[in-house]
């Protein structure tokens, strides 16, 4: 039997915004889920104009708050079903608790906020009111994401003794903020953005990476951030070495002023037994080696349920691809796939049977907090010269 | 204002069928267009079975004609605006002649037809009833495809000499056919595939390629076709020599039994000046390489307007990226830029503005003719041991 | 013990010669061979001049004729144990003749003649004399070409069904011949280079490469030679069609006009169960690819003697290497291999132990003469319009 | 006029060493060197035993004392014209002074010495005596890192904000000193290797790519370095962060237990206007990155004197290239281009034109301690928590 179409409402996105228009498509893309309804921006004005010219016809409200009082009223199958947060990072706290006051479940775009007192609040009233909240680490929605994570947890590569997750980018390396570049503005603004530029934006995407493909925690930092581009006033380029909680180490790093760099996302992890590499910007492969043997390049998809080399790879991870090997998914399947997923524990919220996410379809509320946390202190070191933090 | 919400019908796409879900994605993705109806299988039991199955709901037929006729009853905004036909090749031509015969635009699969009469018919039809009528040739729709077209176009690679389009696969190395793979049953069997095993399935793509880019049209072939596999009865393996309409030649080869290769359709395009290098597994980027020179390699979208080297960058080419370099589109996007280009034609005719389509945003019927009129020459050729056959 | 060093003659190489340089450093390499005489020019007095401003002191000759009458008259130790021919094609087959006839050993650019009938006597002599004779076949020096015929030869790619040889270059692309670029000049003119140009420049390293790695002969061709480039007599361009003797097709294809390949020789064998494949220019790397398997890359030396999956690797291909993966071994290590390999031919012809050579470890007489024969029988299809043509 | 070929004596080199070989080859690669005698082990009669059964005929010593008293005693011409050293690092002090002292030039290899004290007694020897000495950083040899040493150089990036610059391996993953391997035992005791394992190994030759292609220097360091195999007394995971001269900061990177990475040295530039970007296993190319630009990757010998986009390229650079670009250089080219440059000075030193080497070239006995005070500050700060130290 078809299923009901879940109802999406927007909260931001108008005006020039960026990332609202991935997760629209990514929203979209199944015919399972649908925009529905927006509030757009904080100007009320403005909020309800771009709504009118949405591409297709939404739903429009002048605030959030309206937006949540106005659809709580209504019976489920003609309210909203989630709420997707896309507002610069300062405006996430906010609506995020309102969503869960409402009991409306939370899909919420990265960094999960800009203060680490903040991020608890959201992990305990998500906790207390048992509703999916999903923070936008899209990168784990790639196919491959989920095969690395598979594998290292296997335990193929043995101990994890480094790891070295890397988000570089270029296109801050001059002061495109001055350029009318809204993107650009928001994210090297402190109030804005945060204590962190480039490591909020994207070094929180690496430390994600590596948390979820290796299930290790980082203990202590020791971090060095600068600023490059003159007159600017949060760091463009992020390094932390760490030590995780099994005793490896790693490096998390990230750069926004590395021309030539688009949005190149990366992992490696070096075990006793073996390494993984991947990159975002190859996300239909990763490669395994081991010891005196080939580089193993394994492509989404070209791999069998029970391989005599990677052990059973379960059968739902081998369900997960949407097209055939050599058709090649990437950043809207990865968006899409994250949705998908979450949509499958709204169903299960609004149906009385969930339970919790555990992290392995989408990143949590959990997840977001560890990224505040991460950067509050790689913050307090670099201010140090670089001393161990302990987290 | 938002636009109202583009309507699509589906003709085949039900039990098993693959290209469909591909297809709905593209539909679904930007929230303008959306699946709503269908005729899924022959077997009208079937058909509607599997629209009672379809993941969101869609409104059923018991057959392609049941579903014309009643969709072409209700007024405009309520009836389909188009259908998609993804039946097997020799179930093309009858819903397609049905849907002109109705006024109902057609997005239809490749190859266009089983055989040359029939895709003249068509091509007529399409003319005289000026209606957009578009086929599949998804790998058209990426950004670098357009891009790759407009840099031939431009001069800067001279005269053509010499081009090289492929299309590799592996998945039919072994009898595929005998497992159950229903993507494979047909596309062997001659009364349903048409003459040409796959130099139809896919050597019409590379074909299709060769003539976007380059503008180019073969004048004779000499062709090698071959069945590797054993008791099949079309060819695995296709390779034709051609002469071009300028003097230059061509090679376009396609194999269903080259191991390792998954869908490995690229293009090389060497001219008096320069070469320019395009895959379809690595979309996201083309290489130009002029003599003396570093080989440039060319990202979607990191390209300026006036470029100095490109010459002019359309400002529609320009516009065309839906999501920032880096940040990789695919085959989705390829599909979904095709049926966005698709629907700016139907909203054109359904406002008596469309003139025709001119196979710069998406193949035409016309593209289709050319595709089954080649297949027929290749087959012909080698039929008499390659020797040269007039187009 | 230390061996004693051995004297290398040179038959050309004066006077802009290109191939010359790389033979010699190739030659003086391993400390255990060198350059100690030349005839390096037809004009005696260049002849003499070129040899006194060689590099370092050789004994200069007027010609091949008195070098090899001098040299024949000393004894063991102090005469030269080897001669390399390095003449434009046009003079290959009588100064390797007279080597024959005085009982020295020969190493050969290649082809080996400018006709069938020369090869043939040039085969005849060598089987008469029981003396060893290279053909400078440089790929197969790679250590990656050892390994890829170990590969094929195992059986387990299973039957070899396809294979795509390539060579594909682009200084000729405009008329580099009017430029006074020597290289160019002597390749394009019939009377120096034989039948034809590009085929018989390169085409031949593609074919060898064929027949090395997989062991099978092309048995009839279909051939399409073609000149680009304005006023130029001979094939700039070539694509061959084949048969080989085990049923199995190829394309052994060349160019010289595809401007941004700078020495791209390279192989791609598809068998029933697998897939090889290798560039020349990429020399420390080979790729296997299995259904359903990740794509293995073997880096030269990271394999063990008893593979598991490659079988035994033999123990002298295990040894060949002489630095360890990743300091590159590259061309000039390919061309040390062969003279390496020859030397061991050369004692043992000089201790009375040579048999013959098998092919394995540089090419000989008889692929020189296969290699002229393929180009007769390409050139003679090509005139027919591309007819069958059998060898 | 031919030249009179150079004589080189070896000190160490025997009994399983690795290092020798490729020097070996390097040196009598050209013709116009010659390894004529070895002082090949400490042990006397190895170092006899290992001279007679060296691949060909040299002078054996018992020790390089007495090789230096034998061969000073000689004539110029038939004399040593200069010393390779090859020993353990701990090896390398007191022959290379006694050489300096007896009038004979030293190429050694690095690191230079395992204190800092040793080292700044060679530089001293060195100014006084106006001797050639160069320090085989071997990846200096590469015609593409004198072309990005050219590049950066000339400006065309800007001021240089960020370097990375690494060195990755993985053969001591496991305790590979247990297994009889020579090559790893040394390198893991302090008493022969220094006080740093994989900083001294590798990290120097990552510090000496750093310093070459940018002229910048490291002004202080905050460092970790850890130990990740059992019962390994020296570092085998190498991260110092640098703040260099001119305010950028790098990162200097080298592991040996990185599993895949077979000899993985590389570095990344980048500046305010691009960024340029090199690996030594693909030693044939470097991509250099402007924005809003294609990447522009260029390969060995392709590019013109004056290219309007780099500058004018030096006529001396442009010259170097061995072979045409796609006939791969790679490792042994290196090494020979290296040897070649050295050989110029000591030509020069015996004609009594030698005024001092000024690093573009090779490396020198400066650029060599700068290595051994780097490491000497790293292994500080590390053991300090990573605390800043100044150099």
């Amino acid at each position: 039997m078809s299923k009901r179409v879940l109802r999406v409402g927007l909260i931001g996105g108008g005006a020039g915004a960026f990332i609202v228009w991935p997760h629209q498509r990514a929203i979209n893309m199944d015919g399972t889920r649908r925009v529905v309804a927006g509030a757009l921006h904080q100007n009320p004005d403005i909020a309800m104009r771009e709504a009118e010219n949405w591409p297709y016809p939404i739903q429009g409200y002048r605030s959030y708050d309206e937006m949540l009082q106005q659809e709580s009223k209504k019976p489920l199958g003609e309210r909203i079903d989630y709420a997707l947060i896309v507002t610069p990072n300062f405006v996430h706290f906010d609506p995020a608790m309102k969503c869960l006051n409402a009991g409306i479940p939370v899909f919420c775009e990265k960094p999960l906020t800009v203060s680490l007192d903040e991020a608890e609040k959201l992990v305990q009233a998500t906790a207390a009111k048992k509703i999916p909240f999903g923070v936008a680490h899209t990168y784990l929605g790639h196919w491959t994401s989920r095969l690395s994570r598979h594998i290292v947890r296997s335990g193929l590569l043995g101990d994890i003794r480094w790891v070295d997750a890397y988000y570089l980018q270029g296109w801050l390396s001059e002061r495109t903020e001055d350029k009318g570049v809204m993107q650009a503005e928001w994210r090297v603004d402190p109030k804005r953005a945060g204590a962190s530029g480039c490591g909020g934006d994207i070094g929180t995407h690496a430390l994600m990476q590596l948390r979820y493909v290796t299930g290790l925690e980082p203990k202590r930092v020791s971090a060095h951030l600068v600023t490059f581009v003159e007159r600017r006033q949060l760091d463009d380029h992020f390094t932390v070495y760490c030590e995780l909680n099994n005793g490896g180490k790693a490096l998390v790093r990230a750069t926004q002023i590395a021309i030539g760099h688009k949005n190149d996302l990366g992992i490696e992890v070096n075990g006793a037994k073996g390494t993984l590499l991947w990159r975002q910007e190859f996300p239909e492969e990763l490669t395994v080696i081991l010891p005196g043997q080939p580089d193993r390049t394994y492509f989404r998809g070209v791999v069998s349920a029970n391989d005599g080399f990677l052990g059973d790879v379960p059968a739902d991870l081998m369900a997960e691809p949407t097209i055939p090997p050599g058709h090649p998914e990437a950043f809207h399947d990865a968006f899409a796939r994250l949705h998908r997923c979450f949509e499958d524990d709204v169903r299960a919220y609004e149906e009385g049977r969930f339970q919790g996410a555990d992290g392995s379809k989408y990143a949590t509320v959990e997840d977001g907090r560890m990224g505040i946390h991460f950067i509050v202190k790689a913050v307090e070191s670099s201010n140090a010269g670089g001393k161990w933090v302990d987290l």
